[in-house]
């Protein structure tokens, strides 16, 4: 294989090089595939589509992770849904946090990462994470445990991650969330997918009450840009409520916090629905 | 031709398909390149990098554009270096303006637009408009011409557009701006090009005392986000200091206006080099 390219509509995407594939594997699941690119370093695709890189996984782990940590006023018990290649633990675990659940449908991806993202996967031993290999869909029907904040770190909501953003799974997601709780998904970008986002704002605005939406840019998603969408349990909107000062961030600061939910006009009209 | 691939590094870039060739012309400066793709409408490259694309364009206009009219005052007179594809004049026109030169190299890419993207190229003739044709390195040395808002719309500033970001055409710029007015300038890709907008940002805070980088993301320029820089004359920092609302925008908005100066942590300390 001498280039990758992941197709973002059926005429446009993203060219890259193929240095030499590390590994490719058929699961249960999806297709696994680990290469290397000479700019963006190692590279995780599933089913062709790409997960993270080396050079920029930064941004996204960073975003999903921080926007809602920050917004609980004390987050002590995490919950990520998906997220196989560990860096939305990484991120969580950089909190004075008590536990963290990391529920994976696929133990191949962890597996993979501890092999080829040791940067990603540096925090699956530490011990307050609890890694349980199942569908997740299962797993909140049964589950007991509460938490302080919800990560949903899927696969795009289409194929095996599709229940995931379902109002049934939700809602079950909403009986092991705390008094005051935040949940947060990211949300597929806002040129290539804005019905994804849409219809994903609309169930978690109706099973959550509220709902607000915002962005990252992605080098390596599609169209560069990235929509996340994050729903508050006991807490109106949108703020910093915690004093914590995390260090070594590379792309999260409280003025990102801050700047991140203002959406350009075709998006506010689209999401809100307002001028 | 069947694809395109700009090449963002040696080994990632962008893939498009080409549904139809339209224009392919070597003039003078640059190779001139109109194609149609099924996803981005028509795209026009200069030597095989895109400039713009119907469906994208209007970020890329309204935030070079929109970001230095509200900055200032009461806008009347504009300068516009390069922008030949008319997409800058468009949006600068829709403020209740004066005079709009326009101060292009390469007539062909005038025709060009005109030729195959309308929608860009509808303001070349209002009659506040005056296009020169010539190296703007050359006319700003000539010019009595006195401006309150001055946009830098280059190509990348390797080659001919090169100049367009040396002290001492800054220093000619300089002379043609009112006491009180604003110059921005398109400033590459933060992922791809941090070197040159470093570059850039110093030069600007060199030559006008001071100097402020913003962000927005653009789906077909390399990393999917692009910089501008931003200087003010007469004027300390960015703010909205008129009234006047354009309507039908559909990226620009006043939140946009106070959020895109946010910049991510790396950013933010490589450029301003604090924490």
């Amino acid at each position: 294989m001498e280039s990758f390219i992941e197709f973002h509509s059926r005429s446009s995407g993203i060219y890259l090089s193929v240095r030499s594939v590390l590994y490719r594997k058929r699961t249960k699941y999806q297709e696994i595939l680990v290469f290397e690119n000479d700019f963006f370093g190692r590279v995780l695709a599933l089913d062709n589509l790409i997960m993270t890189t080396t050079k920029d996984e930064f941004i996204y782990h960073e975003m999903l992770s921080h926007i809602p940590m920050k917004s609980h006023p004390n987050p002590k018990s995490i919950l990520v849904i998906g997220g196989g290649d560990g860096g939305t633990l990484r991120e969580v675990l950089k909190y004075p946090i008590d536990k963290a659940y990391l529920v994976e449908i696929d133990e191949e991806v962890i597996n993979v990462s501890k092999l080829f993202f040791p940067e990603l996967s540096k925090s699956f031993d530490d011990r307050r994470v609890n890694v349980v290999i199942m569908d997740a869909i299962e797993w909140v029907k049964k589950s007991n445990e509460k938490f302080d904040v919800v990560l949903i770190d899927s696969t795009d909501p289409v194929g095996i991650a599709e229940g995931l953003i379902s109002e049934s799974f939700l809602e079950n997601v909403k009986k092991l969330m705390n008094d005051i709780s935040v949940i947060c998904i990211q949300s597929e970008s806002p040129f290539y997918h804005l019905e994804i986002l849409e219809k994903i704002y609309k169930t978690f605005k109706s099973v959550f009450s509220n709902a607000y939406v915002y962005t990252a840019p992605i080098p390596t998603y599609p169209g560069g840009y990235w929509s996340f969408t994050i729903s508050f349990i006991g807490l109106s909107v949108p703020g910093i409520r915690n004093q914590y000062i995390i260090q070594n961030l590379k792309f999260y600061n409280d003025e990102i916090y801050k700047s991140c939910f203002s959406l350009p006009q075709f998006l506010k009209e689209r999401i809100y629905g307002i001028n």
